[in-house]
């Protein structure tokens, strides 16, 4: 018989508090669920930023959505607050609880591959302009195998909200995204979006 | 018959061109040879300590050996510099030669266990001094299945120097040590050591 899955997504905004969640990913494990965790990252991203002098900037497309600018400089700090600090620590708190968690970006053996646009709009002060170093994308497949691979091992995946293009570029992905395609390639019996909550810790 | 397998350090110094490393190891896998690279990444942790304003500190113990010291703030710059920068910018370059590398540090899946003194002496002015909050480590052991594994579904994995304590904690170790006993574990062919040459670049 195949065990459940349930895949979990923490929220990337401050006051998510990880430790009670790592308590419960334990409790869940000992009742032979298998389990993979999404994280995002953006207040540590965006806190970085501003420490290192490159605050986060946005970028408004002509249908009025607003999303993180990602030149090449801020994709490297998105690395090192997310898939550096954020899923080390994460992978950190998850060991000491006796869990064997692995942590991983999209790149990781192509786990999650993403289409880059070759430039996108944006509206600055009502003008449109053409920008073409934007490091973003929209996760379009998963490498399912590698997962099931992992979670044969018993390993517990803790996956860090960024892909790979098709020329092997790192790319910011949204993370709700992420963890939804990872339940549906895992066909997970759940997935569950935890955002923060005043007052949770 | 088992494949080759060759173990590749690349040093942490500046000068060490990860380029043409990476072009190496694609023709190398050409040759039908399983790798498997190991970083270091102290230049990156102590630039972007002084970004932070937390630049790096030694320790000097009773018999003359210095090492970094590596109290929790270090620890987290580490794993943003090594952990997240080097590791998915190398895992990145791979990428885009087509090679399917995979970013893990000894935290991940218990990869590279390693014992954590409770205290260590230091050397201060002529005075001893007891440290308690040093997280570096010492490699014992590696997790030579999982490495097996990976090598055996057509992955390269790319080793960030850091190990899980007994406890589960994150430890700062030896990326020239890693190497030597991720060689040893999969009866490695070769072990190549690659240091800064200046000039390189």
């Amino acid at each position: 018989m195949n065990q459940s899955i349930i895949v979990v997504k923490l929220g990337g905004t401050d006051g998510v508090d990880f430790s009670a969640i790592c308590k419960d990913a334990a409790e869940l494990l000992k009742q032979n669920i298998q389990l993979v965790l999404v994280h995002g990252g953006s207040a540590e991203a965006n806190s970085l930023g501003e420490a290192l002098g490159a605050p986060p900037k946005f970028i408004t497309s002509p249908s009025g959505y607003t999303s993180r600018y990602t030149d090449r400089k801020t994709l490297e700090i998105f690395v090192m607050a997310v898939n550096g600090k954020i899923n080390t620590l994460l992978v950190e708190q998850l060991q000491m609880l006796g869990i064997n968690a692995l942590g991983l970006s999209g790149l990781d053996g192509k786990l999650m591959q993403a289409t880059r646009k070759d430039s996108i709009q944006s509206i600055e002060n009502g003008k449109r302009k053409i920008i073409r170093d934007d490091y973003t994308g929209k996760i379009e497949c998963v490498n399912t195998e590698l997962l099931q691979t992992l979670l044969a091992g018993g390993y517990l995946p803790v996956i860090a909200p960024m892909a790979v293009s098709e020329k092997g570029e790192a790319l910011n992905v949204d993370g709700d995204r992420a963890a939804a395609m990872v339940s549906s390639a895992l066909k997970a019996e759940a997935l569950i979006l935890l955002t923060a909550v005043p007052g949770l810790i």
